[in-house]
């Protein structure tokens, strides 16, 4: 018989246990930070039914973008990202939930497009969101980016310190009305924006030159890269509101103890739900990673499930996609997540199992992570070996003397020193170190 | 437009946020005991090539078992089980990881069949497993049903006590030799066996006929359900070793402080590739929840993948199963769970919102689980019944008096005492309730 293939499908993660620690580790500080500022974790189907993930009824095309399959007469798929099943989970429960509602994910996602380096079809993100019904302070969307920076730097031991840029939808919707823009134009040339680091300066103005064939409106919207919102000052109150809503907001996120944040027009963040204020983080140390979060304001969250109107501010930290990558790349020093093990109880002979096996539970007892090798007839010396490759900081020897004696023989793995002492004082040693 | 379904589709499970709160407790009591036994734990992908899944090439047929699809020329589906991803990567690991390997998993797991009633189409199941490479010492199983009771007990204040029973697959070998059935027949009685609690006696009964049409041998394999293995000692070197191994282990079981272990030869664990000790747990407690937790020793866990031969003995624990059942059925009191946030920070007016924040981060930084109501604008009514609905331990009512004093207006909101504090006497009052 052929063997099967050992290697996980192209664009899914696997990591060893060294690296599974380290990740653990990270998101159990994050999701702490998130726990402690209030927000309800939820955690929600992965599949949806297709009419909740996508308004589109091409079949084919989306079938390209998504997992998606069908039961019965019932066309489903793996979710894409946190927010259509929260939206949705939100519409169905307005009655159980409190408003302001604060809701947290951390979730897998999927993506059924062809797997491309640093893009995964399989990954997690954490979601954070705050919802409201009808209004919402946009207090609240300063408090998300304070509590995204916390987040982040409850791990900057691994990523360094984060910047944050804020955009504004409103501005660009004042602007596209002061320079007396049609619909069409206004979304082909919004999409532009979007798409704008991507495409390049020259590719930029071709088709900002395109979309208005207007040299001054061009030059002016091109001058939003360069100057930001200066030009724009005293020119529609519409402009006025948006610019001053940024420059209230600055001051709003420095109340929250938020570092290193700036204005930046040019931040998009797609043509999806956002509608406010938008904002992305970047790594300072590792400025290669992208944006490592993001997100922003929308009007409307649950408007296909529900006629009670969501305001809400959300953001997504993109997970997989930081440790991930810096695991990959060896910036990440995995030292500290070598040696899980305490204690390894090495039992010579099946006739000290009972002793060995009583050592081990008092161990367990006091939350000493300990593991036993219980092929008990095996040599000394494979069980020691066993000991340093799992690289336990302590190894418990077992033998006829110390069960007559009740003691342990303690060896510490580092220095090699081994000395004999009774459960309750090699419990201590170990809690020591 | 019509309004989309805000329900999850059918066999998935959606928790309100106390009750995800009481399943999340219970999965990490549970897991930190994994931890403690030195368990690694893996996350691995939930998407697995279709013939990874499955041996079977009737793609129809598994169609109606399983979530697949197909993305260029390569089928796949989601995982029914952790063994089938954990086989994969052990044998794709042979060399990165130190045998014997010890690993958990805590991941959603997936069946595509139509939902019933308390069978999901989207669960939690959490895995350990210990993998040796060519030997395996039953000692491990014994530590892994003590690992499994651990586990659950961690959690009796909800679930109550467990029981296990074990089964021997070697012993109905032995048996069937015994007997001399023909390999066809040993099948079929096998899956009889399997199915007996299903079947019922009768057709139990009729089956056996069937298959044996020998009412002595007949009557010697349903012996084994009334009398257990008494009637077969001393008949063959097989029999009596398959026994003896059974009652060695028992004694094993003694030693690691098993409570509620008992020889129940009726328990078989389906027809996979399990091929020696098998057990089952059920709540003492809840015994309509079924089989809690349940496993077994396998000879040659990557038969598929490796020419190395890894055998191993591993478990499962129901987690969905058993909580959301139990959540349903109101047997759990999620009274503890309905407070996770310490303080609510009432700001009233916008005029306040620095020293407000100030304070918030102040919390946040002490980690008092803390939220802030931010429409400082809104009335003092409403932001109280936020903080009462939320069932805040505590407020901080901050107005014009309190920034001035540099203190905050701290109201218990169980009793209604209300004091006016400093912020550092503030947390020490939270802290020490």
């Amino acid at each position: 018989m052929d063997l099967k293939p050992t290697k996980p499908l192209s664009g899914f993660i696997e990591l060893l246990p060294v690296q599974q620690r380290c990740f653990d580790f990270c998101a159990a500080r994050m999701l702490s930070v998130l726990k402690n500022a209030g927000f309800n974790q939820l955690d929600l189907p992965a599949i949806e039914r297709a009419e909740v993930l996508t308004d589109k009824d091409n079949w084919d095309e989306i079938e390209t973008q998504m997992f998606l399959f069908q039961k019965g007469d019932t066309k489903m798929g793996l979710r894409y990202d946190g927010t259509v099943g929260l939206s949705r989970y939100v519409a169905g429960h307005l009655n159980d939930l409190v408003f302001p509602f604060r809701a947290s994910q951390f979730s897998k996602r999927y993506r059924g497009e062809r797997a491309q380096r640093g893009r995964y079809r399989e990954f997690y993100q954490m979601d954070m969101d705050i919802m409201g019904v009808n209004s919402l302070s946009t207090n609240y969307d300063a408090e998300i980016i304070s509590v995204i920076q916390r987040t982040l730097n409850s791990v900057s031991e691994f990523i360094g310190d984060s910047a944050v840029r804020i955009g504004s939808r409103p501005f660009w919707d004042a602007l596209f009305d002061y320079l007396g823009m049609t619909d069409n134009q206004k979304k082909e040339v919004f999409v532009l924006i979007d798409k704008k680091d991507k495409m390049g300066e020259d590719d930029f103005a071709e088709g900002l030159k395109d979309a208005l064939d207007d040299t001054k409106k061009e030059n002016q919207i091109k001058s939003v890269f360069t100057n930001g919102y200066s030009a724009f000052l005293n020119k529609s109150d519409k402009l006025d509101a948006a610019i001053s809503e940024l420059q209230d907001f600055m001051n709003t996120l420095d109340l929250f103890g938020v570092k290193n944040a700036e204005i930046d027009l040019s931040i998009a963040r797609g043509l999806a739900y956002y509608t406010g204020l938008v904002f992305e983080f970047k790594s300072l140390k590792y400025p290669e990673l992208g944006t490592v979060a993001g997100g922003g304001r929308y009007a409307d969250l649950a408007g296909k499930f529900s006629k009670t109107k969501i305001i809400g501010v959300g953001a997504a930290i993109g997970f997989s996609r930081i440790f991930v990558a810096l695991m990959e790349s060896g910036s990440i020093d995995l030292t500290q997540f070598e040696s899980p093990v305490d204690v390894a109880v090495l039992c010579m002979g099946n006739e000290n199992l009972s002793y060995a096996v009583s050592v081990l539970n008092a161990l367990r007892d006091e939350n000493v992570v300990s593991v036993a090798y219980l092929d008990a007839e095996k040599k000394f010396k494979n069980q020691i070996e066993y000991a340093d490759k799992i690289k336990s900081r302590f190894s418990m020897i077992i033998g006829e003397t110390e069960k007559e004696n009740q003691v342990v023989a303690l060896k510490n793995m580092a220095s090699g020193e081994q000395v004999a002492v009774s459960v309750v004082d090699a419990i201590k040693t170990i809690k020591a170190i």
